[in-house]
Formats: C-alpha cells, structure tokens, sequence
C-alpha cells in the first residue's frame, strides 16, 4: 500500500484516498446527463512560480484540485480520467540527465505508478499520443470561479489539444461538490493536522509572555508544525495579533509582520494552522499575554465562548449555516449585553445589524485542500446573503455530514467600526457608550475550531484549552517550559 | 533616522541606505551620454501572487531591483526618481476604507514618507497626473536577462504610460552593475544576516544525529532564523542532503523534500541561508552525522577545504573569478592524487575537464539582495566560459573590491558522473578505480562561505566551524544541547 509520509511518528496517508477521490468524481461525472461515454478528464498540476525574475522559486505546493484528484507531490504534471472506466494515468515531466546531478535521482515511470497508485504513467511530451488513440468524444478541463478570491482556476492546456473537443465548465460545480464532503480517509488527515496545530498552539500560548515579539510565536509554531508533525507548510500566513493587533482580522502579513512586542495586559490572537499533505489546520486561540485574564478580558472572551458553544451544541448534519451565524451572534449580543455594554433587545440589534461591528467575518468557512475551501457558492445553493453584517459569510449552505468547517465567531473593537457604530442613530441606541469606549484599544477576541458535521451533531478536531480556566491553566505551565 | 528591523536584538537597517543606493544609481544614469535631462526611472514594486486560485497568497518578499531602490515592505508599489535632481517619489496603493478592519490601519502618505525616507509619496492612482505635470523627455522602465533563470525582469506599467517615451533597455545594465559593488550600509546587513545563519548552522550542527530526519534540521535552522535573527524569509529552499542525498546539489526541494532518517556514518551537507530586509545569505556546512568523521570523511573534507582555503588566502581585488575556480580545482585534485584516489598530472586533469566530474558547479557566485545575485554576465564583461567543467560559472568576472561571493568548492560522487568518467578514456587514466568506487553512495561534501572582497584580500562573512577538530568540537558540545 502506497503512502505519502514524512517519516517518523507523521501520519502516513495512503493513497487510496486518491483513488477513491478519483472514483467519486468518476461517478459524479456519470451521473450527469450532459456527459457522454468517451469523454476524459484533463488535469494540470501546479507549476513551479519563480520569484520574479530569479532562478528562486516559491516553496512548491500542489494545486488543490490537482493535489484532490491524485496525491502528487511534484509540479509540471498532468492527470487524465478515462470516465468510463475510472482508468487514471499520471503525465509526468521527462527530465534531462543533468537533473539526477542537480535534483536527484530521476524516478522511473514504474516508481510513480506505484507511488501514486495510478493506472498507468506516461511523460507528459505524451498527451497528445495518449489523446489520439484513446479517441475522445469530449475531454473536460477544469475552469470556474472560486468565490472567496474572485479568481479562476486555469484549464489544462497542452500542445494539440486544439485537436479535441474540449468542455472547460462541466467539471468545476461537479469537483468543486465532490470536494465539499470528506471522506473517512480525508477526515483522518484532517483530524491529524489540526492535532498538530493544536499541539503547536499549546507549545505557544505557554510560550508568549510580555517581552516576547508576535513572531517568537509565529517561528515556534512553524517549528512544531514542521520538526514534530511533518508539516512543512502552513496553509495561509501565521496571524499572532496581540493588543490592539488581535483586532485586525488579517494581521500578519508583510505590510503588519507579526514584528510588535508582547505587552502585559494585552490580549494575544494566534490564528495559526499547519498544512500536511495539501490539507488545512485553521485554528484560533485567543489568550491573555500574561497568562491570567482581567475581568474585562474574561467579559469578552466569555461571550466569544458562549458564542462557539451554542454553535457546538446545535450545528449537525440539515441545519443552517446563515442560522448558525445568527445564533452565534444572538448569544454573543446577549452575553455583551448582561455585561453592560448593550442595552434594548437582542432581536433588534441583528435586524440592526449589530454584530457586524464586533464580528465583521462569517462564522466560518468550509475547510479542507483549501483553508477557504470551495463549495461555498456553488449553484443551486442557497446564494450569498446581502445584508451587511451576513454578507461576509463564506458559505451560505444547509449543512450536511461529512462537511468540515471553520466555527470561529469573534468579537473585535475596531476603531472605525467603534466610530461608524456610535454615529449611526439605528445602532448607538443600543450601546452603553461608556463601557464601549472602554474597550477601545482593547484589541480582539477569536475563537476557531475546525469542526466536522456529522448526522447527528459534531465533532471538533481543535484540541486546546477553551475555558478561561484551562488557558489559564495551560499558560500556568509554562513555569516548567524550558525555552 | 528611518529604520526598518524586527526589533529586540535585531539588525536595525538604516533607510539612508536606499537613498544612498537612489543616489548611486542617479549617478550612474547622470553618466550615460544616451541619458538627456529630464529623464525619469520609473519602478514597479512587487506584487502578492496568489496560490492558484485561491484567496491565500505565498508569503509577500519585496522584488530585488525594487528593494534596493526603496526598501518597501508593503506589495503593489510604484517608485519614481528624477534623475537630474535624485528626487524620488514612493507610489502607494490608495487603500479602500475596509482594508483597516482585515489588513491593519492604512499608513498615511506623510507615514510612508517618513517610513521610507523618500522625498514625497503619493497614490498609484496618480503616477499619470504626476508624469504629466513632470513632463519627462524619456522614461526608463527595467527590462532584462537574469542570466542565471533565462527570465526577464517586466518593466513597470500603468494605465496612460503610453503617452510618454519609454525605454526599458537603459536602465537594467546600470543598476545592475550598481548592485555588484555593495555600499558600507549593505555590508553590515550582510553581515548581520550572515552571522544569524551561521549561529543557526551550528545550532543544526549540534543538534543532528542518526535517527532525526533531514527535514528537523531545516525546521531549526529556520527556527533560530526567524525567532532569534527576525529572519521571515529564506533565500531559497534549505538543502538539507544526508547520505547519498549530499551528493545532489539543490536537493530539499518539492520532490526530494529533505524527508530521510539520517543514519550512523552518513555525511550531512546542509546548504541554507536567511534573508534580512530582503538580504541574502547562503551558507553550506557539511559534517558527520555521528559527529567524529571517518578517515574516508577526513579524506573528501580536506580536499574541499584546502580549496576552500587556497581561494580564502588568493582572491582580492584585481583577481579573475575564473582562475579562482581554476585554482581550487588544481588544488582539490591534487589532494585528491595525494589521498591516493587519483593519478597523473594535474594540469592534465584540468585540461581534459576531471574537475566537472567532481564538482559540476562554479566556484560560487555574486550575493546580494538575491541570492545569485544579478550582474554576472553584463554587457562588457567576460563571457561564459565554454569548457564544459567551466560554464557553470555564474560569473567569469575579474574580481572588485566590493564585490560580495559565495566561495563554494564542493566534492561529490554522483553516479551518472561517475560511470561517465569511467567510460571516458580520457578521463579514466586518471582515476584509481577501486579507490574511486569506495565512494559510490559517499554522498558528497561543500563547503560555502560569503566573502566579502577587498582591495587586499577578502573577508568571510560565514563564522562556522570549518576544520575537522573545530567541527568535532562544536558537535560534542551537543551534549550538553538540550532539545
């Protein structure tokens, strides 16, 4: 049995999981009337991207689909289906003698065959060949709009393909849904990585203390993710927000690089998630810098918690993601206005639409080969909400089991949200100004599980510590942490 | 003063050194007969690339040529010199009120001035406006070979450049020639950058052992990096070859990712190198995996180093980089004669291209702000040599003062090599054979410094341990390492 591993105590992926992917969009292909027999699916993989002009590349990574369909972890290949058959056959680079002296040894088309568990492997310089003689009716290529970039995915394309007939639609809604639910194996990754981001969480939040810098965090979880796990990418840039930089959403980039230092009193938000084998880990701790809550701390994590809870409690397989984001944001309105920062009814301020000013994001997003996995807006589900404080949901779907999502309400004090709220007559009715004010500066709280939706309730693969007493627990130990 | 750093112990980079590099540049423009007045540079910083199509973009790193004009952190700028008075104008994008809540607060015009020491920054959105008020007789734009990737640099564009005259053939072989010759303020980054690597090196050094994967080392050295050097980035993928893998050059990469258990009496070479404020280092260090080399180890690794040693002792302004590879070839041959491995004369072994066998790369190459630096083969300056144990050189230039080089002379036993230089008569007279397969699956051994030259002699940037007993030494010290 073919595996994919990174050695040692790692997960070991066997590449069944690919073939059985391979099958399930085979018979989804089947099923649609639109496609006749003799028809093949086309894939490319992903390319090398260099850094601009140099002769350094970007650290490669399969394109999601590619990776979905066939486990590769080379660039420059190509896939085909044969969608009668299920028959897959691999299209590898031909490479020169002079890579062995460069690159290393140069795998023989038997060793990628039994590598990757396909069919057949074939170069690629041999596409047109294959294509000539299997005769196809029709090939599909893969092209459709993934609706959290606005971009595209690009079709296969190879010298002589303007022979065939050539369909580059058909396939995106039907691979982009087979995607959407996982499969025992998938989960079984899934489960794994978000472990090891869990792990790694753990390892910082002891860790963190006043002093140290955002990015002491960053490196001591790509550290983990990569020395223990095996993880050597992550699936999205490490956000460790801390004070008023817990209330950025997408903290951490190049312009805002995790680079200021740890003050006492601050809040941390360490939204951080290792990758394996192409699948996500997006994971959210949200703990105070000096390992014990204030009261005020303590008031809005608390309601960012009642928040997940109730969601925990009620997401399963046949209920509604836009009603979970409803009930998440009731209970968090609730909970800010028991403290005494809201006052009026809970009802109101969603028809308001209130908690867009403290949670600008969806609840969550579905999650898998992409931290933002596709699904999302696929046609014949339900579309995208236009109301302002729903609009950013990622996704808008009834839930169904075997779906993975992000469940990661929050709750944020952002200046010019503070601002726009106290200026709009249909929403300072509703805030206790004083308290409010209070909070400005204070930064954010996150909270973000990876979940699975199973028939008949949940089951979260975040395994950290939730409650003010456990993260205050945790961090406590890290009097015995040698670092 | 502006600076840019990661703060704590971190390398503060004065801004003055971009305005200075602006200068040099200007300067050099002012020089050229074909430059008139009223000539303007216009670059075009770069830009985010995302993922395939997704909405996860590979982690933001300034181009080079950009870089070493500005200094800019931030994606999707656009910079402006006059050339007849230096003045230089910073275009940043014109970011939309939401950007606050996902991204950060937005930087104010008057904040990116001040940031970057530039003499006025504006908008992208008006690079027209400006030009036409500036009405410029000629605009030069960056086009050129990168001889070491084949690729082009794009030149900058934005909307209603082509009302102007535009050149994008004048400017790159200035300013890459500018970049060759590295100012005071360069020096000290590399320094810097090159001395957190080298303490991340023997950090690694210290810590492998049989039983640990390649794949720990990389994660350490990137640890030690990032965490205690505020070093985000790499240069390029970490080379982490053990065993057999030693011997292939740019292994580490997608295909062979730095993935085996190291074992009992294995060779390491470890190839990695930090990158500060865009800055490069590139480091080898090859050692014994159990710590305490073998005399068949001692044998390789002297050879390199005596090599490594002779061009250390002879290179300095004024020298040809081609009779410096020359030089280490003669002088690692001949201890190769010595230990018995080879026979005959060593200026023969030259002539008939032994030392390609050996070692099929250049001596090193030029480093800078990439890590094959730009400049090698300009216009005006030796060509690519055409032996073929010679046309590897990324440079065949004559030595500057200024001029910062990887020294990297390296011994490997690659099996396509070897067998070609045993069915090659001319090669094979002078191989002693049963000494020459002791060392099939040997793997391979480099030794890489960055060396600074001087008018007298040169300077090494790498601080390593670099004899047998230093490395002996430094690996015991592991036990008392803890992990």
């Amino acid at each position: 049995m073919a595996t994919f591993s990174m050695g040692q105590q790692t997960y070991a992926v066997p590449m069944a999981l690919f073939r059985k992917n391979r099958a399930k969009v085979c018979a989804a292909l089947r099923e649609n009337a639109a496609i006749e027999r003799s028809t093949y699916v086309l894939m490319q993989g992903g390319r090398d991207v260099s850094f601009n002009d140099t002769d350094v590349s970007f650290l490669f990574r399969q394109e999601s689909y590619f990776q979905y369909l066939f486990g590769v972890k080379e660039p420059d290949c190509y896939g085909v289906l044969n969608i009668d058959t299920g028959v897959a056959t691999l299209f590898v680079p031909r490479l020169p003698e002079f890579y062995a002296t460069w690159m290393g040894r140069i795998i023989s088309l038997d060793e990628f065959k039994a590598m990757y568990e396909v069919d057949e492997a074939r170069y690629v310089d041999e596409l047109d060949v294959f294509f000539e003689k299997a005769g196809p009716k029709l090939i599909l290529t893969l092209s459709g709009l993934n609706t959290d970039s606005g971009l595209s995915s690009k079709p296969a394309h190879f010298e002589g393909i303007e022979k065939y007939v050539v369909n580059c639609d058909l396939l995106h809604p039907i691979i982009a849904e087979c995607r959407v639910i996982k499969s025992p194996e998938e989960i079984e990754i899934l489960r794994y990585v978000a472990k090891v981001s869990s792990d790694a969480h753990i390892k910082v939040m002891q860790f963190m203390r006043p002093g140290r810098c955002e990015y002491e965090g960053e490196s001591l979880f790509l550290h983990h993710a990569y020395a223990v796990g095996g993880c050597r990418h992550t699936s999205y840039t490490c956000i460790c927000g801390t004070g008023v930089n817990s209330a950025v959403l997408h903290y951490g980039h190049a312009g805002a690089p995790n680079d200021r230092i740890v003050k006492d009193g601050d809040m941390c938000l360490f939204d951080m998630g290792a990758n394996y084998c192409g699948y996500a880990a997006d994971i959210t701790c949200s703990f105070p810098a000096n390992g014990k809550f204030t009261a005020d701390q303590k008031f809005i994590y608390n309601a960012v918690l009642a928040a997940r809870n109730a969601v925990l409690k009620e997401a399963r397989d046949g209920v509604s993601w836009v009603d979970m984001h409803r009930l998440s944001c009731r209970v968090m309105l609730q909970q800010l206005k028991d403290g005494g920062m809201l006052k009026g009814d809970v009802e109101e301020m969603l028809s308001a639409g209130l908690p867009g000013i403290f949670q600008p994001h969806g609840l969550g997003h579905l999650i898998g080969l992409d931290v933002h996995d596709v699904g999302g807006y696929l046609e014949g589900q339900p579309p995208r909400p236009t109301e302002d404080w729903l609009k950013n949901l990622r996704f808008a779907r009834i839930l169904k089991a075997g779906m993975y999502v992000t469940v990661e309400p929050g709750c944020y004090f952002i200046n010019i949200l503070m601002d726009r709220a106290l200026a709009d007559n249909s929403l300072n009715e509703f805030i206790n100004k004083p308290v409010f004010e209070r909070f400005r500066n204070f930064g954010g709280v996150r909270i973000e599980d990876d979940v699975l939706i199973t028939q008949n309730g949940c089951e979260n693969f975040a395994i950290v510590p939730r409650t003010v007493q456990e993260i205050e627990k945790c961090m406590d130990q890290k009097r015995n942490w040698k670092n």
